[in-house]
């Protein structure tokens, strides 16, 4: 979800699709379809996640399809007639400006003459930035211009922010292995460790400080400036811990941030009790809307993808007490 | 498998056990449990694939066991009273040399006196060869040689490697994310595309020269030296097709090698025929065999990790002459 955000943020409002079921791991595609819609993806080509969640499927033609036929024109107007509604053409088989498109713009005219239209062309290799604006040319020039550009072919938020920078004339993006393996980190290295037993909190030590345990139940809260946007500090504390007048640095001695004034609200809402659901989810649509809502609290300096501000936590008083004291009694 | 065998090469005569599944996506890590036993590993603690692939399971206790009981010392009794004939004690949950190691060596003790054996200690965080000697002199020191030592947490072949190379006294490696995920390729940038319609061969096409596919149906010949070991080159020819007797190379123009004269051996062997399954996969063992005497045919320069030989792929001529006639066909 979070991948599928930065790319939404360069994507300003193309439409975005995901391609990505083919390059996870089992069913891990299938999951990655609807986080990216929470991420704000518009639609995925993964027919069973779109059935399951209501997602839009949507998708064009293989290479295997034009192969298959006696020539690239016979293979489009046989996608044509099959789908005259929602007909997007692969124009990169054989020769993308010298064959894909003349053949493209044949059938469009021919769709036209049966009242029908073309919904899109897609590149899916070469210089994207280049053959979307030659294709655009050649699409306009035809009377064309209703017709959309669709591109895929190894997308991820650096390679669309560079195609927009271009100004390449592309209105839909098919994003796939980059998106649903979340690269450059092919692996979310969290770990859970226990916190308390019953309302006996325990601790897990190590050498390195930053991996020391938190202890005890917890609220995170996170802080708000006066216009209601995101401060960049969210404190976590115990879960009954009246309110907080200042957070401290998790691991640097005498280094703390006055928080009290400031309007907070706590993160953590209890979805499990004794192994059952105690938590109504939101449907999938209110859940993307609720991340691009929180999204657009967060101020800018926070989702650059330069030197981004690094968001800040500490603790409350008590909890960083309390895990003093522990690491003390186990140290002794 | 390839990243298993990459880790068995280095890990000598090592125990290797997979500890991904937390790790990958959806039932990734399943299915990666199957791959790493073919890649040589030993055991898996991942319990349904243990199940279902004949393999055995193993691990140890989670750091959340040693935090649940009132002490490091009473939750370590507790296992070994559970577990007398396989218990492995995880020790660093506070301090491996100070509380761990001394409490392991005390449970050690009172096993002994019940006729029991500890089986190994488990180092999981910290440096594992500092503390893998420090451990190991700990427990000789106390009579325990026959307590192995297992290790864990972020390892990968290069970790291993230098953890053999400092002469760490480690007997077990559990290794988990670098494995199940195949750190650093995230992902399998592999596609298929179509070679044939029935008897027609089809291709695409690309203006990089290395994206053009090979038509037709086809073979893959390996070519083997005087001694049964692979020379370096295999021959991608029609399935039709006669003797070969020299390889071209794939895009450079006149650059051959003969391979008349050596024995090859074919490759692709049928496994389907009209959706039907025709042939009777070996069992995972068989595999795992088949897989280590091969490698073992590939000389060590292609297997080592600095500045492999790249083994050397060509296309026959007939194969060659084909592809060319259809690139010419398409862009006439």
């Amino acid at each position: 979800a979070t991948k599928a955000s930065r790319i939404r943020q360069v994507a300003k409002d193309g439409v975005l699709i995901d391609f990505g079921l083919r390059r996870a791991q089992g069913l891990g595609g299938y999951h990655a379809s609807r986080a990216a819609v929470v991420g704000g993806f518009d639609a995925t080509s993964n027919a069973r996640a779109a059935r399951d969640f209501s997602l839009q499927p949507s998708g064009t033609m293989a290479h295997s399809y034009v192969q298959s036929h006696e020539s690239e024109l016979a293979a489009f107007r046989s996608f044509a007639a099959a789908r005259p509604n929602d007909c997007v053409l692969l124009v990169d088989t054989y020769d993308t400006l010298q064959s894909g498109l003349p053949n493209a713009i044949t059938v469009a005219r021919e769709m036209e003459k049966k009242g029908q239209r073309l919904k899109a062309i897609r590149l899916d290799s070469g210089d994207l930035a280049y053959l979307a604006k030659r294709s655009r040319a050649m699409l306009d020039a035809a009377g064309l211009q209703e017709v959309k550009i669709a591109a895929s072919n190894q997308l991820d938020e650096y390679v669309i922010r560079s195609l927009m920078s271009q100004g390449a004339p592309i209105d839909v993006f098919g994003v796939g292995t980059s998106l649903v393996i979340g690269r450059p980190d092919a692996a979310l290295d969290g770990v859970y460790k226990m916190a308390a037993v019953g309302d006996r909190p325990v601790i897990k030590l190590s050498e390195n400080v930053s991996k020391i345990t938190l202890p005890a139940k917890k609220q995170v809260w996170r802080v708000l400036d006066r216009d209601g946007l995101f401060l960049g500090a969210d404190v976590v504390g115990l879960l009954d811990e009246g309110e907080i007048p200042r957070m401290h640095h998790p691991f640097v001695p005498h280094q703390s941030f006055a928080v009290a004034g400031y309007e907070t609200e706590p993160l953590l809402q209890r979805v499990m009790d004794e192994g059952r659901i105690v938590y109504d989810p939101p449907s999938l649509s209110r859940t993307a809307r609720y991340c691009r809502d929180r999204l657009d609290r967060l101020p800018a300096e926070y989702k650059r993808f330069e030197n981004p501000h690094i968001y800040k936590v500490g603790l409350s008083g008590e909890l960083k007490a309390l895990r003093d004291r522990l690491i003390a009694q186990h140290r002794k």
